[in-house]
């Protein structure tokens, strides 16, 4: 079949919109027509060239909700009409991660996903011309119809809205998942968030979802308090008005430090300093960024020594099938938010100004609708 | 009173034997008997200068057994003629870090301990001609009587032989409890040790007393493998003898990466080396040793976005008063062993010999028996 996607064709370029041939999903497969799609820094990440990982040309995209058209053969979990948000981490539930209660990792499909193939090897996407084009993250949900194996799908009630749910593929659950997955951060603690964009805003509301007691929120944009506050954040810290070191005084602010501190900036140096307001004794400081490839991390060895645990979060620790549907149900029941988070919405045709507005830190998150 | 006591007058010189006064205990306070005490990397490293917290002339010392001899005002919980092991991190059971079960870093003697003073803030200890020497550790027990406080003291039966059971005081509770308090490692879990000197071979007999599947011991010296077999090591590699680098090594040979791996080397190499082993998705590295001033770990932080823990560990996670003396029944029951690590004994005469000896590698512990 063919469906209207956006083609990054090289690093550094402007995705272009183009009709491209989709062939049907295989066994295993499903075919998805994509309803709503955030766009994410990761998708910005691949797209510049600075992730050593990327390959061209690719339907990047990975935030998505839509419908199944199609499955392929031996698909028994779902069927035509389902309501889905693709997982670019799956969860086959058989594999030695999937089996293992610590992480959320599956490898199942690995090493095919990173090549930006399907699992048996090969892609769905080519050219009119039929050249190939990759898939992204297993999922290229910048297409209007994908194909994503079944076991990357989470089924969600048909009553979400998928403008608003897509960015429960990503950010929320990410953000959320941070504080409940991986820091399981207990009611009345307090935590300090670095980096008050989509990701830490969701942080935010992850930790106030876990009744924590005090939630700092560090962002040198002090245009970034008023969304902070408004899911949650009790104290806002610019480092350029703090005189002095940061970490004392961060230290000061949580009495001694935070129980749990999350980098949601992707910078090195931040990630430093949040390891080290954590508390002594029990603090942890979680990195939910992605740094710039070869950038390294570094501390004194005393900071662990005496008590602070440095940990990372990928996709929130969340098992996609079984916990995306339940975040799903929380947005629906009204505990967390999502609407004010979704600044921007456009056509795909437009999609190129929703980087445009991510580059000029306009939007916390736009999103695509075909 | 007077008591005999080795004196580190300034660093780098080796210790004095001398004669030195020795107030009684005051309110809190217990006079203790040591009667033996080993010798630890962290005497050295004060003794050494490297220390930048040490301070002179002080009374080192801090892995000792004894019996009490006079309790100061208001102790309950010992009486004269108690056991006891010197504790220098204490448990007050009453602060914060008490009262929270994610640490044993008891701080309620914290400042004036790292000052060298008795929790009053002054010193039992002083010259013949009166000029005051300091504690260290809260413990100093290479002096023959020396002053502790009461939460800094564990009870333990009157069977357990002193020349054997003051490395529980140190080195035997720190490799163990790294294993048991802070990894809480699960029996059939892999795990890899780097460094096979006294503290890595007790969290060997810890991680075999935890049921570890596999324990692969790592070290330079090739002499240190037998001993190391006979305490549960069921692996020995040497990275001089390995091609290539050894992290990947490593992971093959832990069949994806060790559940736990301990870094008990001091080398902030060695502990990234440790951290990179450590299995996607759910190892966790921690570090034992003591790095020199300054210096600092390094990672990329993709190791722990994808699922690895970066942790550390001081006196083994223990809460003295509570482990220490469970430990000291492990050792009379059987379930660890002690004796082979004693490798050589003195009175407190030659106590210099027994640094000379660990500078030399030729020993696991010297003891001094009073």
């Amino acid at each position: 079949m063919k469906t209207r996607a956006a083609i990054a064709t090289r690093a550094g370029a402007p995705l272009e919109i183009a009709e491209v041939e989709l062939d049907g999903p295989r066994a295993g497969e499903v075919l998805v027509e994509i309803k709503a799609t955030g766009i994410c820094h990761t998708d910005e990440f691949t797209l510049s060239g600075a992730d050593p990982e990327g390959i061209f040309p690719a339907i990047l995209g990975h935030e998505g909700a839509g419908v199944v058209v199609e499955v392929g053969e031996g698909v028994k979990s779902l069927k035509p009409g389902d309501h889905v948000i693709p997982l670019y981490t799956p969860e086959c539930r058989e594999c030695e991660y999937c089996l293992n209660p610590k992480t959320n990792l599956c490898q199942s499909i690995r090493s095919t996903q990173g090549q930006g193939l399907m699992p048996d090897g090969s892609s769905r996407f080519r050219t009119l011309d039929g050249d190939p084009i990759f898939h992204y993250m297993g999922t290229s949900t910048f297409s209007n119809f994908t194909v994503v194996p079944e076991i990357a799908l989470a089924r969600i009630r048909e009553d979400a809205p998928f403008d608003k749910v897509c960015y429960i593929g990503c950010g929320v659950t990410t953000g959320i998942g941070a504080v409940i997955n991986t820091a399981k951060a207990e009611i009345g603690c307090r935590a300090i968030v670095f980096g008050l964009g989509g990701i830490g805003l969701n942080v935010i509301q992850g930790l106030r979802l876990a009744g924590a007691d005090q939630i700092v929120g560090v962002d040198l944009n002090p245009a970034k308090k008023a969304m902070a506050e408004r899911f949650g954040m009790t104290h806002f810290v610019n480092p350029a008005e703090v005189e002095g070191d940061l970490v004392p005084y961060l230290v000061n602010l949580t009495r001694g430090g935070a129980d749990y501190t999350f980098d949601a900036t992707g910078n090195v140096k931040v990630m430093r300093t949040a390891l080290e307001c954590a508390h002594k004794g029990w603090g942890e400081s979680i990195i939910i960024g992605v740094a710039p490839a070869g950038a390294e991390i570094s501390t004194r060895p005393f900071q662990l020594v005496t008590g602070r645990s440095w940990r990372g979060t990928a996709f929130g620790g969340a098992r996609g099938r079984t916990d995306v549907p339940k975040i799903v149900d929380w947005y629906m029941e009204g505990k967390i938010e999502i609407d004010p988070m979704i600044t921007h919405t456009m056509p795909l045709e437009d999609i190129n100004k929703g980087f445009d507005l991510m580059h000029a830190g306009e939007s916390i998150r736009s999103v695509v609708l075909y």
